[in-house]
Formats: C-alpha cells, structure tokens, sequence
C-alpha cells in the first residue's frame, strides 16, 4: 500500500509554481506578474506604459488580460507594490474583469483612490489596506510586504512564500538608509530572509549600468535648503513628480525654514497633496499653504510654486508657464525655477524645450546638470549587490529594464558567483516553473500589449497604426470618381482632394495634372478594352487609379502620399 | 573746405560691420553665418537640420535663403569651416541661387564632391582649396583659416578681418593636443590675434554644461587597442560616424597592431573611405582591407567590421544587422559589437533599441556607458575658458546651441569678466551692428526654415504640417455625398470611409451608426427648410457633416479623426 502511494506520486506530476510576467512595452518583467500554484493564482502591480513614438494617437498601453481573463476562476487577489502608474494605472481596466480584493499600503490605495473614481468603479473595488511588515496569506501564499524605499512613500517589496519556497520581489527600489519622514529599507528582513532559503529573487534592474549608489532622498532637502537660502528677493518655483511624497515634503520644509508661502499647482499635484496630507504622509504647518488664486496678494518673493511639469509634458503648469500659455502664473524676470527631477529617457527634448522658453523670458533655471536637485529612485550597481548577498537566492530573475539592463544584471550576479544556469532572463508571457529543487523556462501563455485610445480599448492595431504612420509621413490624396450604374460611364470626376501633402497654393496645378494622369490611364484601358469604366471590377479600377497616381507623384516629387480611390455608383 | 568735409564724414553714417546668424533650427547661430560691409557680403558655412519629431515626413530642413537671395550680386564667396552636414549639407540647395566660388580646406571639399554629384552639381560649382593657416581675399575681407580639431579631420576656425576689426569665429572645436595623424590646435594664432585686437569672438557653445576637459581622440585609440587585446577569437564590428576620419585611423591601425582584416561596410562609410584615402587623410596598409562580399572566406575571428549606424538609423548597417535584416552579414554568438560614439540628443531611444537587440541575438555590445570608446567633438567648460581667455574679444556672441546653452555661455563669459552689456545673444536674422567701438543688435532680415520633402523645397509648410499630425493622431473619415444637380437630392451616400480610426472589425457597426447620425442631421435641416440637401450651399452642408460626425464620434470614443466630406454634384 504504501509502496503503491509512493509510486502514484512518483507518476504524478510534482506541483511547480510557474512565474509569468505580463505586459510590459520598453520593459520586461513590469507592469503585471502572475505567480500560479496548482489551481491558484495571485496577480502582483498591475500597471500601464506610455506609447512608443511609433504609436501614433494612442494614450495609453495596458497588458494582454486574456491569460488571467481565462483563468480568472483561480485569482485570489491583487498585490499593489507601491503607487506609481507603471505598477498600478492599469487597475481601473483589469478590474472590470477580475472581482477580486486589492491589497497595497495606505498611500498606494489613497492614490488610486481618486483614479478609480475618474473611472465610476470607486466604490466597486475591494480595497484592503496592509502595513509594512505585514503578511497576509491568499490560497496557498503568504505574502509579506517588506518595507522598502523609493520615489514614492509606502513601498513595499515581496516576500511570496508557496509550497515550493520563498520568492522575492523587489519591485522598484533603492537602498535609501535616511529617507524622509520615514524608515529606512528593512535591509535585515531580507537578511532573515536570505539565511532561511529563498528560491527566486526578481530584482530591479533600472539603474544597473550607474556604479556606485544612489544618494539619498534627505540629500535633495539639503540642495534645496542652499539654494532657498541663496535666493533672497526671487520668487522659487519647483517642478517635480506630484507622487514624490517626500520630495514635495522636503520642498515644503525649506519654504517654511525661509519664510515662504506654498502653492500647489496642477491638477494631480493638489491631488496628491490632498491625499497624502488626509492620510498623515505630508506634514503641512497650518498657513503654509495659498491658493493659486491668491498668489497676487502676496509678495512673490514670499512665495513657492510647487508644480507638475518635471517631463516637459504638453499640458502642465510648468509647460504652459513656459509657453506663456498659463491663466494665472507668467515668468517674472528674475524667477528661481527650478527642475527636481531627471527626464525620463524619452522625455529629454520636451524637458529642454522647456528649460529654454524659461531662460528666454528672463528665468534663471536650475536642472540636474547645474546642481543635486534631484536622486533616482532606483538601486545603483552597489546596491543591487547588497541585495544580491543578502538574499543568496537559489535562482535569479532580473526584471525592469530593457533586455540590456537584464543582460548586464545577469552578468553581475554572475560576478557575484551565481551560475549562469541560475539566471533567466525572462519575457512577458513566458513561464518560469519552480519546483523546489530545479527551475526552467517552459512554455508561454498569451500575452502582450492592448493600446488604450481615448475611450477605445484594444480597436487600435496594428493596420490602424500603419495607416496613421503612412497618413503621417507623406499626407492623403482621395480620388472621387462617379459611375453611371447601368452605363457605366464616368459621370464625374476623378476629384482629386489632398491633405498633408503638399501646400495648397503649390498644389493647384499639380492637381490638375495628377487628374489628367489618372484620367487617361483610365481612358487607355477603356479604349484597350473597348468598355467603360464602370463595366469593370471596382477593385481593377481602384488599383489603376492608385498605380497612376503613385507613379506620377513619385516621379515628381519622391513621395508616396497614401491614395484613396472611391467610386460612386448613381 | 576741411571744415566742411569733417561735418560731412560726420553726417555720413559710419560703415558697420554686420554680423547676421542665418538658417538653425533647435541650435542657434549654426548651418550659416552671414557677414557683411558696406555692399559686399561673404557666407560662411551652408548646413542643413534635421527635422524636429512634429516635422512628419520632412526629409531636411535648411535655411531660408531669401535675403542672400535678395542681395545675391553683393556676396562675394562662401566658406566651409569642416565637412559635417549641419556645416555644408544645405549647399546643393543654395548654390544654385548663388553662383559663386567655395572655399574649404582639402578634406572638406572632397567630402562635399560626391554630395554636389548626387545633386548633378558636380562641375557647376567653383571650390578653391585652402590649407590650415591660409589667408583669402574676398572684397573688403582677408579670411584667414585656423588650424582647428574637432570629430572630422581638416578643421578650421576663422579670423575675418574687416575694416572694423577683426572676428574670430570658432565654428565646432575642441582644443585636442594630441589628434591623430594631425597637428593641435592653433591656440598660438589664438593668442597672437587674441594680443593684436579681436572685435568679436563667437564661440561653439555646444558642451558648456559639461565641466573639464573633452578627452584628446587620442585617448579612444588607446581603448580601441585595450578591446582589440582582450577579444581574442571573437568577431569584431565597431559602428561610427562615417565622417570621423581619425577615428577610423585608429581603428584600422588596432586591427593591423593584432592581426586583423578590416571590411568597411555602408554606403557613407565606403565613400569617406574612398575619398579620405585618395587625398591622404586614411593610411591603410596595402592587403588590409577585405570586401564585405569576401568575408566568408576570413576566418570571423580574424575580422574588424567597420560600419555605419552609430545612431540607429532605420536603414544603416548595424541597425539591419541587429534586425536580421542585412542581406549579408548576420550577428554570430559571441560577436563583440563596439558602438564607438554617443547617441545624439533625440537619438538614444533608437540607440537603445539597436543595442537591445544586439544583445538578444548573442553579441557582447560596449557602449558609451562601459568604456572610453567615444570622445566628443566639441570643448568643455575648460576649453572654453582657454579660447576666451586668448582671445580677450572686445565683444561676444555664444552661438551653436539651444538658448540655455547660449546664455550658460554667457554667464560663463561674465565669469571671466567680460561686462554683460558686451555679450549678444543673437537669434538666426537678427542683425549685430558693428563699428569699430561699439556693438549692438539692430533690427532683423528674412530668416527661417525650409522644409524638404522627398524633391519638393518648400512645399511642405505649417498647414501641411498640421494635416499630417492631424491625421496621425486619429486617423480620417471620408463622407461623400453625391447629389443631383438639378433636383438637390442625394443621390447617394452619405458613404462613409476610415483610414488609420479603429480596426476594421470594430469599425463596422459604428460606421454604420456614424452614417445613421449623418443622414438624420442632414434629414432634420432639410425638414426645418422644406428644401433639399443640394439646394443650401455645400459649405454649410460640410459644416453640418463634420459637426454631426465630430460630435458623434467624439462622444462615443473620445476622439477627433480628421473628417473630410466631399460632395459630388452629377
């Protein structure tokens, strides 16, 4: 008999955890993870992207929901790591289709509050706030939220414990033993942790090709400080990322040491500010703050503007302050501006548009090649190495990078003598299976990028884009051409009507010559075939009518405008 | 008769010096510097830009030559400080409006021959080769070429003197004293023009953020040979810009210094090699060079690809060779790929992708973050200290860079104790008035940007601008409607037609609803009139499509497709 059992297991298939990163665009191993044992499941972050510049019109990028829509029967919750959008903006689309609780700390839940509101599914969502250090157990997991440090307050790693060990998951983070208002990463938690054996370590990889490590968050209160004290006489304004918690408390507590008043500017600045300071993460002294509507009745150089903007994008308050283009605030000569952040890769050329348009109206612009306003939020090579030997994990996954800063991750855990064969490098949809001892890649489920279009989710493709891209490059010619339907001759037309192609006053006899192209090779065919127009397939006459104005237009000029031929039957 | 020819002089206006920054597009006082006195004008340097990410489909972007134009029997020579295409790219356009000699050193005109040829230029044009050190004559000016370093061999800075003194007009430098296969930089000539009496100085302000020294070329050699030794059995492709001729000195003499075959690949690099050889500026050892046709016939580890795509052109070899797209070469595992430059600012993420890439099929890639392969062209903070403070100009204008740039220039100037009120900041057309004593800036001329697309000059302006990024955004939605010339009814339609909107299959339904919501807008004015579609003008019908369709989708969808709607009378 027990010989019989032991043999039944040996034939049965031995229960593995499988590992699969969702979603994701630049980056690998971001926005979702999937941890799967047996018959259950457990979903960690949940976030969007921004488009790539080939996507033209498109808002946002959300993950390829299928695999968790087909297995919904077997998810048991939703684990929030910390509050930024490429961790948790997705939530308000995942969650239509996936009822189950949310778990995250007390500022990531407050600061998807307001979002999950803009979408009507606030009170929809089964929210469930836990505290650093905390663990909760779903199905056959227990997780554990270990206390970390990054650009937003209330940042928890992972420590996922299944049948088949202990995972950890860093999420992003940085080794930032002063933080502000708050306590340092628990560094020893992922000693314990390490000591008692974990299986898998996912780790951040953002900042892997910068040595050494990032200064601490307390280190910008300090440039901020000298550089409040130096300002005498101007009025300070200060972009950075509304999210950044500590950063704006930080600004906040300068302005008060130099007897300046605060203004909040910007739409998720004041949400964030509101947020925050509800939930006792801001510290606020009562009349530090005036209203935007109020800054004329104050001295300006009594004041700091607080405002978003820090990426140079299009709509916000820094950007229209440049541009002149703000209701209520405009450079003054002389205004300190000063910029906290870095641009995010991508971003630099916005950034710097802004930073001249201030100079020109006669700001003096601080930005991070001129002085420390600013810290990563992500662990520098050092740090990774500290985690690394700390957790001494069995098996290693670098996540959050493109595939360069996971080679290069790769490479350093190898330095630090983990064995090549250790290490996967991962793709969104791919399974990594774990059983205790071993661990390999095998398999993938469905997987990959849904683009968010104003309202439309998921009716933008990839024929949709081609089209933008080809409309964007070279502009649009439409050729109208009306068939008499029992004759099949040409009542009007071809009507020729161009958009984005070349300037009207240069296009008119172009056109008039681009008609006579098209009309006569349509008049050859009939004369070839002895036949009208009309008597013809449409898609012959279509296609002729594109061939002839392409070839025309290419001789000419060298474009390839797109070419839309409509035929009117009457 | 004394006395009255004094009052004369004095009521004469006294001759000026005009200095006037033509053509740039994010950088100010590049691609071409106009200087004129009294009736007689010389040009110096004739580059082009390349298009900003909101020019779609633009292929160039040049000067608006309108004010050379107007004043084309005054200008008496145009001169090239180096052969980099922002210097002299706009020249096949320009010559033909202005028919007379160039001058630039040997390499320079040899780089620009094959671009005058493509453009059928080749024998219209008069070039007049100069050598480091030389002096002209042009009307009231003696240019005298400067010994000069930057990223292409055969640079010169130029001293013009006029009758109002004399101007020093660094153009792209770096102080770098120890180039390859060449001389330093003149800083001697700086310093002896610098002690006779410099009016004006305008100096590249391209790296004044950058702190210290620019790494000598030298030191890129240096790295090349410490890679070279440790690479051994590996396959080698090292990526730069075609132009860099001492760079690819340095990278042949690595080769040859361990055994290597050296195959230049890419259309740029193959015709500066050819060009470079031929006058004398690339040494390459007789038996150096394999075809890139022969390279299976050379054991892979005995090889040293040089190719073009340093910057991730779409159509460059290194990005089709990363794409598995070239027709001959392939990445092999364990091949070292060195990209031996920066990525230029816009660049990077196209960069990135090329290096991501290369990594995901098995190559080792060194990039800038890695090793000393890359030094830039342009001074640093140090350098430009060097200039100012051996040339101790009366007056001085930063030029090439964007405005923050220019105005950390400034303050870096006011720095060494040149009085602010001495310091112009210029913009392209604007007017710096000269005389012997005084400087000031007074009044503009015609300036700006040329749009090229494909063959057409021009013909691609703001409307056409706006219409593609219109079209790029949401796509477009044809309406046509055909109406009865006699009777105003409609015929047909309203036909309703998408490109680039939403994915076919989505889009039926709501093409019908959108048609629907046409057809009862058009219906409800008709009824309201008691008179048919065709009899009201068509401009108020195309109004009242759009708005019914606008108005529609944009509800449903939150988007706004450019709506085109034509109407067709038979």
């Amino acid at each position: 008999m027990a010989r019989k059992k032991k043999s039944e297991e040996k034939n049965k298939r031995q229960p593995v955890l499988k590992v699969i990163p969702l979603g994701g665009l630049q980056e690998i191993g971001k926005n979702i993870t999937v941890f799967e044992y047996e018959d259950e499941i457990i979903v960690v972050d949940c976030g969007l992207a921004f488009p790539e510049d080939d996507m033209l019109g498109v808002d946002l990028v959300i993950p390829d929901m299928a695999y968790l829509i087909k297995n919904r029967e077997k998810v048991r919750g939703i684990i929030l790591t910390h509050a930024h959008e490429d961790h948790v903006g997705a939530l308000p689309y995942v969650i239509r289709d996936l009822d189950v609780p949310v778990f995250g700390t007390k500022l990531t839940l407050g600061l998807i509050g307001s979002k999950l509101a803009e979408h009507g599914l606030k009170d929809k969502v089964h929210l469930q706030t836990v505290v650093q250090g905390q663990s909760i157990e779903l199905g056959p997991f227990e997780i554990e939220f270990i206390r970390s440090t990054h650009s937003v307050a209330d940042t928890v790693a992972l420590a996922i414990k299944s049948p088949v060990g202990v995972v950890i998951l860093t999420s992003d983070f940085k080794v930032d033993y002063t933080p502000v208002e708050s306590e340092a990463i628990d560094l020893t938690r992922f000693a314990q942790l390490g000591s008692e054996g974990v299986i898998l370590l996912m780790c951040d990889s953002t900042n892997v090709e910068l040595p050494g490590f990032t200064m601490s968050e307390r280190t910008v209160g300090e440039s901020m400080e000298q550089i409040f004290m130096q300002s005498g006489g101007r009025r300070i304004l200060v972009a950075t990322f509304a999210s950044n918690v500590h950063r704006i408390q930080q600004i906040v507590n300068a302005a008060v040491k130099f007897d300046r008043k605060v203004v909040f500017c910007g739409r998720s600045m004041l949400n964030v500010v509101d947020v925050a300071t509800d939930l006792g993460y801001l510290k606020i002294p009562a009349g530090a703050v005036v209203d935007m509507d109020d800054i004329n009745r104050h001295p300006s150089e009594s004041l700091v503007l607080i405002v978003t903007g820090s990426q140079g994008e299009p709509m916000s308050v820094l950007t229209r302050i440049a541009s002149s283009d703000h209701r209520k605030i405009g450079i003054m000569d002389g205004d300190l501006v000063i910029l906290s952040a870095n641009p995010i890769p991508g971003n630099e050329k916005y950034v710097f548009k802004v930073i001249d348009d201030l100079f020109k109206r006669g700001a003096d612009v601080i930005y991070e090649s001129l002085a420390d306003v600013h810290v990563s939020g992500h662990a520098c090579r050092e740090e990774l190495k500290i985690i690394h030997s700390l957790v001494k994990p069995k098996f290693f996954m670098p996540v959050h990078g493109e595939y360069r800063h996971l080679k290069r991750h790769a490479i350093l855990a190898q330095s630090l003598g983990m064995a090549e064969e250790n290490i996967f490098i991962s793709e969104n949809g791919r399974i990594l299976e774990l059983d205790g001892d071993s661990a390999k890649l095998n398999g993938s489920v469905e997987a990959g990028r849904v683009l968010v279009d104003g309202l439309g989710v998921g009716d933008v493709g990839s024929i949709v884009l081609r089209d933008r891209r080809l409309l964007s490059q070279d502009g649009l010619i439409v050729v109208v051409l009306t068939i008499d339907k029992d004759s099949g001759e040409i009542l009007s037309g071809p009507d020729v009507i161009s958009r984005g192609f070349v300037y009207v006053r240069e296009a008119e006899d172009f056109m008039d010559e681009a008609r006579e192209a098209i009309k006569k090779a349509l008049d050859d065919v009939d004369q070839d075939n002895g036949e009208p127009t009309g008597k013809r397939g449409w898609g012959f006459t279509k296609a002729l009518i594109k061939d002839s104005l392409n070839g025309y237009i290419f001789d000419k000029l060298k474009r390839r405008p797109m070419i839309l031929p409509i035929i009117i039957e009457v």
